[in-house]
């Protein structure tokens, strides 16, 4: 179903939804015949609501596939995450809250060294330390190239995001990092007509960053790849007539949450207690609120298998502060699976909680993988849980007669 | 899978498949942790076949949309509901039982009230008796129109149905209703060249509605809408190779289920035993028989739970008479959902049971909303049943060597 086609349909309700993502949320048993983290974890309030909800286990991407937080969170806010791409530039941009705008073209950047005939020594500038690196980006903000505004934004240690800002700039741009040492950096070439204006002036960039590193060695030159602008997304006001917040600790979930039209919120604090104070702050401002839970992927990331249990319990305390505020519908779900037993993300399909008052309710007790597995929304694509959301809302309007 | 692939693999059986459809089946509880109409109703036939039965949940449209009646049938009758589109005007025409042709151009119309300056004052012509409306539709039944035919027809109160047949015509045509009082009507536009000859002639014939209706106040001028042909449907018959047969006491079921290239069986009688009766008496004469269920819709939109659980107590009292005739595969299911408790239809997968000797049987011996979804059918798509029952019937070749 085409989200254009959804887009038809939407009506307006004075009706809110919650949405509730736990990064990574979906494991893994650490034994076979054992339990996963979110089966290990005591949540009686998630439990509670499960009774009162349907459940299912959504497919971020596709069968099979273990997707990126990117894709993962496009999937869930009702977007096909193969139609619309996040280019890995505009990811690194994304990720330092860096406002990005439509115009611009982003590349993530790092330092390197060459040795005197410019050939490659090290693709990592031996790893300098962020805060050598901080010197060396604010030099290279000072670079001025006629007709457009660069910004150069510290990452961690030797990397950095490159923005470059102006008319007429395009994407189809080839790296610059050869994915060896022993060579020189290629210069950037433009793969499209579109995008050869934005080429000469980056290898203008990178010549006069060239000459401003000389003598910063190991950190002697920079390269710059996954060139990439913002993705046209069509925005949460104009689709489904959502006046959308996000509330998110880390810059990225922040951005992707920009990307469709959602207004980032202050949280004031760095626990998600904080979280859920600025979900109750602004309730009566926006129409939909969505909400990340990072720790459930770090500790996954970490194959810390209690401590992601943990972090689903610490998630359970604070729903009866959601539920206080009685929103119309609420998701609980995540971006995608990151089991502790695989320290990564994987292509499990990630349990799924709807509750409204109109939603017809599976009476399973019980908010866990193999409870999804039998419940009533089947396993679904991930995109699709937006539409079902809308309609509990009552904000989807009857199609045909 | 596209339907013109299922078609190329359809082969000849000696068998029957009976679709028995409950319109609006799907319901929801009306409290917390309650049964949904379904699950309410005492239901030991319906039950008993279930035991020996694959169950499922069924999306017509898609996820989150509530269909009308004519895309939820087509989806159960094996279209995709999005693919093949019946227009407003056509769904009028076959409301009122109409034998819509594939030439023809219908629009829905209505009387209203106009000064003497043209400018609309009644979008409905103070709603007009049906008794009244129907002398006024027999005045518009004289215009003369050179080189079509035109008919008009009495829906209920100020409404009627418009319909043009002749050589040539288009349906892209803007509407006359300005959906507004205090401006006078539009005329009809063509939006393509295709439609031009049309549009001049439905201006002829509003022109000369005009005149007719001059001292008829209130009912003093017409308005078209929702101009629209009979979607070109590829028909049962050359599709799956069935000889159909429709029984339905309502002109829309009979209508749509004539667009696909079912005949529509004469039922003696207005209740659900003489739709029944209709079945025996044509047993030997077709492959494949419709038999549709209105009380459910009704009940469901009417907000009356326990009329909803009678209506659907109706149909388990008479399924021994279809089971008498050894049908090899039946179907039970709704074009869509009406839960009581919304008052109309909604977007909630809807209950489906699907009977054959070579069925792989779930031996679940209930049929309702939760036992459905622990069904092996799954959660799918409507229009994925018939394939499944066709193949139950014998009537798919295997595909590939």
């Amino acid at each position: 179903m085409d989200i254009k086609f959804l887009q038809s349909l939407i009506q307006p309700a004075p009706t809110k939804i919650a949405m509730i993502i736990m990064d990574g949320l979906g494991g893994l048993p650490l034994e076979p015949y054992g339990k996963t983290e979110l089966e290990t974890a005591c949540t009686p309030n998630l439990d509670a609501l499960a009774a009162q909800s349907a459940l299912g286990l959504t497919v971020p991407v596709g069968p099979g596939i273990s997707p990126g937080s990117g894709p993962g969170h496009l999937a869930i806010f009702g977007y096909d995450p193969l139609q619309y791409k996040i280019g890995r530039g505009a990811l690194e941009a994304l990720g330092i809250d860096f406002d990005l705008g439509s115009e611009d073209v982003a590349a993530r950047g790092n330092f390197c060294t060459v040795d005197e005939a410019g050939v490659l020594t090290d693709r990592r500038a031996g790893r300098i330390c962020t805060d050598a690196s901080k010197e060396l980006v604010e030099m290279l903000g000072t670079i001025k190239i006629e007709g457009v505004e660069t910004f150069v934004k510290t990452v961690k240690e030797h990397r950095f995001a490159f923005i470059m800002r102006g008319p007429d700039l395009g994407d189809a741009l080839t790296e610059t990092d050869p994915q060896k040492i022993g060579v020189p950096a290629f210069p950037v070439c433009a793969l499209k007509p579109d995008s050869e204006k934005t080429a000469r002036l980056v290898n203008q960039f990178i010549e006069k960053a060239r000459w401003l590193l000389a003598d910063k060695h190991p950190a002697n030159m920079i390269l710059l790849r996954g060139f990439a602008k913002s993705p046209e997304m069509p925005k949460y006001q104009e689709l489904f007539g959502l006046r959308a917040a996000a509330i998110a600790l880390h810059g990225m979930y922040r951005g992707v949450a920009k990307l469709v039209g959602m207004q980032a919120l202050k949280v004031d604090g760095d626990t998600l207690a904080d979280e859920f104070a600025a979900l109750e702050k602004h309730w009566d401002e926006f129409d939909f609120f969505y909400l990340h839970v990072k720790k459930t992927d770090t500790s996954g990331e970490d194959g810390d298998f209690m401590r992601k249990v943990q972090a689903i319990e610490e998630v359970d305390a604070l729903m009866p502060r959601l539920l206080a505020l009685k929103p119309d519908v609420v998701i609980v779900s995540g971006d995608h699976s990151s089991p502790a037993a695989l320290k990564s993300h994987s292509w499990h399909p990630v349990p799924t909680l709807l509750f409204s008052h109109y939603v017809r309710a599976d009476g399973i007790a019980e908010f866990g993988e193999r409870a999804c597995a039998r419940g009533s929304l089947g396993v679904l694509p991930a995109k699709d849980v937006m539409p079902i959301a809308l309609a509990n809302a009552q904000r989807i309007a009857k199609y045909g007669a």
